[in-house]
Order: C-alpha cells, then structure tokens, then sequence
C-alpha cells in the first residue's frame, strides 16, 4: 500500500460558531508539493438509532432541515454533548428526547463518516431493539420534531425510494439489519 | 403534515474557496422566532458509481480524505462539472478517470444527502453492470488513488465491518444491491 497521508504544516480557525467550526490546513502531499488551504469542517461525534419496537415498527422524526430546505424523515440523532458518558448514552438520550422512547437493549451497528474528505469525526450508528415509549418527547422551539411510527418494510422501502435521504440514516438502516440478521446478499 | 420550513430573510456568503462555500442565513421559524446565522454548505451536485464486473467484482478506490486524516476505501465519485451533460455523464466520467473502467450498463439507484442539514446538495448513485477496463487511470498527483478490484461478498463485508466508512457510499451499495434485486429483507 502506497503512503497517501498530508502532513499537516500550519493550521488555523477560520468560522467558529454554535453548530459549524471550518479549520484551514496548509498540507505538503506525499509528493512534495503543497495544498493551501484545504478545509476541514470540526464537528463532535454524532450518533444515530435505529429504533424497533417489538412489533417490527421503527420509531423515526420528520424534521425541517435547513441545508436541503426539505422537511424530511429520518433516524433519531444528535451530537454527542460534553455531559454525555459515550456516544452510547447520547444515543439513548437523543431517542428519549425525539421521541419518548428507551430500550436496554441497545448495540453499536457500525461507524460512519458523513465525508471523510471534509468531516473530522465519525458518527456511531445504533440499533435499538424492544422500545418502548416512557416519557413524552422534549419539546424543542428552535427544533420542532414529528413522530412517525413505521413498520420496518415501509421504512425500507422509504429508504429505498429516497424518502430517507440522510446518508447516514439509510446507512445506519443498512448496518442494522445487517447486525439482526435480516438482510441477506444473494 | 405541520409546516417547519423556514423562511430565509438575509443570505450572505462567508466563504468561497475552490472547494468550500459557506452561506450565512437569516432565517425565520414558523414560530416567528429567528435563528442567525444558520451556516450552510454549498456545493455542487456529486456523483458515485457501484461498479460491477461480470465476475461479480467491484471496483473501489483507495485514497487519503484529510476530514479523517486517514486512506480508506471508496466508491469511483466526483463533482459534476458544468462540462457534464448530466450526473450521469459525470458518473461516467468520474468512473473512467480514476478507474480506467467503463459500461454500457449505467441505472440511477437512488439520491442521498451527506447531510441535509447543512449540505445544499444531492449525490446520484448509480451501479453499473458488467464494466470492463478500456483505459488506464488519469494520474492526478493532487488526488492519488489505488485502484482495487474486490469481489461483491468481500465489499459488502468490508462496509459492515466500517472498512467503507464514508456514508454516501454505504448508502449507495444498500441502493445498488436493492436496485440489482441481490438484498433482502426478511
């Protein structure tokens, strides 16, 4: 395998805000030669839940997202806060916020980068089984939340057809069912 | 159906460079409540292609992605360029620049979001059946890439075991087997 890596030579903050945080890398190629500026976008690590209940339906949101200017379905998700013990609790915590539900049964599907060529961190993919709603979802004015209940072959076929279209969703879709064994590659 | 979208009252650009665009948005909630500024990324259409020879290999590439300072493992993928016909077109192109190979075979799988939160732009995923090497690879020394040729089986498990980190090309994989008929929910 061929050594592809930059070395990093300079470094410096160009946007720092609330929810986007842009550094700008000056890099020397394996080759010699230099890449001035190439920016890097500085996020937290994010995780989403696939969430079963018992009777096969997957417990999803529709939210307005501002980058598409669509208001879409996806997976409960979030940014894994400083107060949160590992990307495991801040998943629990962002399904018990979106949507009232809680499970013990949790297990890590996979990890995934949103894109590796820009994004520094990874978000961890989660696979709920046997929830159950508990308490009623947050409400949040900045970030109002619709819960949609789904049975898991409609949510596939949504993925499917585009209604999904978070890539990190429908992958973290993917690597879920792969975990419960129930998709097969014929 | 409640109506989240938000109205956009102000818009400036933070940042133009040759691969980053960064708006700044004034926007409005339904709620009449105002969040500012609300930075959005701005790009231009991307591409990837699930390649597929007749021995039921895949095509991938291999390639440094400073967000992760790390080289992974990917899709053929790109930008549309105002010189390509279509996302196809640029497909195509993208799949016979860093690969060397080509098809007649080309079907749209799907379109994902890298993140529809901050990302003003789709990817169209395509696969392609039975693509066959008609030229040697572009040598780019700003992007090298090692090619890899890697049979389905052993792809598919390389996204399952985080060995394809970046999500659109997970996701694409998932369109790619569905839209081939070869995944299957049970």
């Amino acid at each position: 395998m061929r050594n592809f890596a930059w070395t990093i030579r300079k470094s410096s903050y160009i946007l720092k805000d609330r929810w986007i945080t842009v550094r700008a890398d000056s890099c020397e190629m394996p080759s010699g030669q230099t890449i001035e500026p190439f920016y890097v976008l500085e996020y937290p690590a994010w995780v989403n839940v696939v969430a079963l209940t018992a009777d096969d339906d997957v417990i999803l949101v529709r939210q307005y997202r501002h980058g598409l200017q669509e208001t879409i379905l996806g997976l409960p998700s979030g940014t894994v806060e400083p107060e949160d013990a590992s990307p495991l609790a801040a998943a629990k915590r962002e399904l018990r916020e979106e949507t009232g539900y809680a499970s013990d049964s949790f297990m890590e599907s996979g990890r995934l980068s949103a894109n590796p060529a820009t994004h520094t961190n990874l978000t961890y993919c989660y696979v709920a089984t046997d929830v159950q709603p508990i308490t009623v979802p947050r409400m949040d004015d900045t970030e109002p939340i619709e819960l949609v209940v789904m049975p898991l072959q409609a949510v596939f076929e949504q993925a499917v057809s585009g209604k999904l279209p978070q890539s990190l969703h429908v992958g973290s879709l993917f690597l879920a069912l792969v975990a419960l064994d129930r998709l097969h590659l014929t």
